[in-house]
């Protein structure tokens, strides 16, 4: 048979299919998450799924192991209308920050306000191995705050407070908050040159990849999960690594802010982060909740990325949190319910299911009208089965669809004109008049204002 | 100077990037359609925006200028981890319905719920020239309407119906809706056969393309937009097609439903959509307000697809509308104006900075709370300027923000541990406490319950 012969296709390794029951969980985070962030006064903006090779390997640097192994690229098989995309060279964004700074510096927003707080909620891509906790379709919710002079440690602080209260506000509130500082550009420079004095006397202890980060970039080496790794690193008086005064009272501003707002963090002289741009204050957040992927987000400043894009010199910290790692650490409690129907319109015999069609229709016409005269934030859902069946059947469609009301209708309705409601948790039944559908719409609305 | 050697990076061609101004009017675009897709019973599905080529080869036919010409496919530049992306062939997804089907089918849908309705909100991708109305990544809200056994003219007249009442939920009450019928598969072959024999004797008056489709799927020709190739569609007799007794019949109801319901349309045999997998109903909605590319969406039936994709006999209907077109063909009185700031805080010297910093936080968490406690549907927003500035350049910022009150904080609040609360529409001022943060919650909230 030809049905059983057709090739099956499944979803994409890596990524997941988020099913109706699904879906409002994620909405649940999303709303949230644009409350919270509305509330700290940060505006959404959208950047395209894909952008230049070239913006990513710029902003993340070249060597960084997302450009180097995980990027996922655009071709095309064909000559002609798209023979520009494979010559430009483009792939899906693995991260939110490089596109927002693009799409500033190209709208040239540090002329048109002093301080933008840009935020973002989207898919991201990787072309990593799959496993648990590491997908090639991701969600990320990230913010950008940036400016020209606008570094200040009240900003810094405040940037991770939102990342704090966005996650406590989804009932996450167990989250761990590591701080670090890199210091400034030069710091950085002395901080790799003192940690390469460090390790020089380790260096065959280390694992392959770390001998070869020695020279390219040493930071990733305090990242390693590589045990041998691990054991030098505590080995290393991180502590005692230089920091210029500034960069100190910098981040010790920081630190009292945080404080300030009640907020509690460790200072860890090991956390770097993996990217290139990062300078001064940078933060990890986790959870017990997770296992060994633990970290819920993460961000910090990069005062230097939008220079190194071509842009003017503009301060700017960020952070992005993971909406799957998200889902995961929240307490099962905050899952949202689901929502039934409204009604379920239920028709008796082949006259009044053409009547009971077109009631349907005039029922959801005048709830929707209802709901946007009195600004109602709750939508309606009212529903049929388009055929006939018993009222039996029927009425069990109703409850498996968790319907508030069924509105029936049969020849004795249709004759004097009217239909008979029930309301499913009382099981009170009353007529109404068919041609007053300003009546139903009441009753449906009752409770919703 | 290093800043103006950097490269500067632009969006991709054919992408826009949506600015936070901008975002105001496609979040309402997308709060409309859920009101209006809930009202009519359906739920949200999310697929990975890449699937496997092959998947789109099958449902819309090898043979579709969309698999053809227009597929944005994956590559890795790396062996190892994502070696597999490369060997199986994947693609940015170019329409919904392929997914949405091959999700029904890999999670049982059919034997879970005895009819699926179904929708999706999200950007699609096609290689094409990119051009007005023509985009590389583009934006469709849609719908499936699945189950074994559900064709019916009722359920084929809803879900165009849904997709007017849509429209018309954003302003746009001049949409044109166009219908038409396919019949079922053999009808199809006999309108095809047909069709050639109309066309037969005019094959010299067609363009290539169309010459090339005469054998290949001749249905294309009567969609061509070359002058040579319409006039010809012209001289044919469509209104004589070959149709069966029942497909006729079909037809005949779902036109009876519309008009039933105040749905307004016109019956152009000549509309036959450009996708293999179409039978029986199919409609089209454009607009006078675009240009040349004039549809606002479009859709049909389509019993085989699941089927073809491996999955057993399912009947379906579905609809794509075009987020970007939509924006086009929307009044401009339908933009939402843009939010304004609840309260922006104004420190006027160094201590009063601090506290101010810590005031704005206490301010926030408490307005959280209250819009938590008393479902406030309304996000709020409340900021400051983090530095100093005099007086009246941190006005005229609250005053930029579009602020409804503004809270200022100097020396002689300090010492009074009061606040001065101003109204910037009415201009009048009160003092506050400092430490009772519950009234001037009160004040924001007040207005928005």
């Amino acid at each position: 048979m030809k049905e059983t012969q057709a090739k099956k296709f499944a979803v994409p390794r890596g990524t997941a299919d988020i099913l109706p029951q699904e879906v409002a969980v994620w909405e649940k985070v999303e709303t949230t998450a644009r409350a919270i962030l509305d509330l700290y006064g940060y505006r959404e903006i959208r950047t395209p799924i894909f952008e230049e090779t070239e913006l990513f390997a710029r902003s993340m640097g070249q060597t960084s192991d997302v450009v180097q192994k995980q990027m996922l690229s655009l071709q095309t098989q064909h000559k002609g209308d798209a023979e520009d995309i494979a010559k430009a060279g483009f792939s899906l964004r693995p991260e939110g920050t490089a596109a927002i700074v693009r799409s500033y510096i190209e709208n040239s927003f540090e002329k048109k306000e002093g301080f933008s707080k840009l935020f973002y909620i989207g898919p991201m891509f990787r072309g990593e191995r799959p496993q648990k906790g590491r997908l090639r379709q991701f969600h990320q919710i990230g913010v950008e705050a940036m400016g020209p002079g606008t570094a200040s440690p009240l900003v810094d602080a405040e940037v991770i407070t939102l990342s704090m209260q966005l996650l406590k506000a989804l009932g996450i509130n167990d989250a761990k908050l590591r701080v670090n500082t890199l210091g400034s550009v030069e710091d950085k420079q002395n901080f790799s040159k003192y940690l390469r004095e460090q390790l020089k006397p380790h260096l065959k202890e280390l694992c392959e990849d770390c001998q070869n980060r020695f020279e390219r970039n040493v930071f990733r080496i305090l990242d390693c999960k590589n045990k041998g790794c691990k054991a030098v690193v505590e080995k290393i008086h991180l502590g005692s690594a230089p920091l210029s005064t500034e960069s100190h009272q910098y981040f010790t501003e920081v630190k009292t802010a945080l404080t300030d707002l009640g907020i509690k963090f460790e200072h860890t002289p090991s956390l770097v982060r993996g990217l290139d741009y990062y300078t001064h204050t940078v933060f990890e957040i986790s959870s017990d909740a997770l296992g060994s992927q633990d970290a819920l987000g993460a961000g910090g400043r990069y005062n230097n990325l939008v220079t190194q894009l071509g842009g003017p010199q503009v301060d700017a910290i960020g952070f992005a949190l993971g909406i799957e790692r998200i889902l995961l650490a929240m307490p099962k409690e905050e899952s949202p319910k689901p929502q039934g129907l409204d009604a379920y319109i239920i028709p008796l015999d082949e006259p009044s299911l053409k009547r009971a069609f077109r009631y349907l229709e005039e029922l959801r016409r005048s709830v929707y009208e209802f709901k946007v005269k009195d600004n109602i934030p709750k939508n309606f859902s009212i529903d049929m089965g388009y055929g006939l069946g018993s009222l039996k059947s029927q009425m069990r469609a109703a409850n498996d669809r968790g319907a508030r009301f069924v509105v029936i209708l049969g020849e004795n309705e249709l004759e004097k004109e009217k239909v008979t409601l029930k309301d499913m948790s009382t099981g009170v039944q009353e007529e109404k008049d068919l041609n007053d559908i300003g009546a139903i719409t009441v009753k449906l609305a009752e409770g919703s204002i």
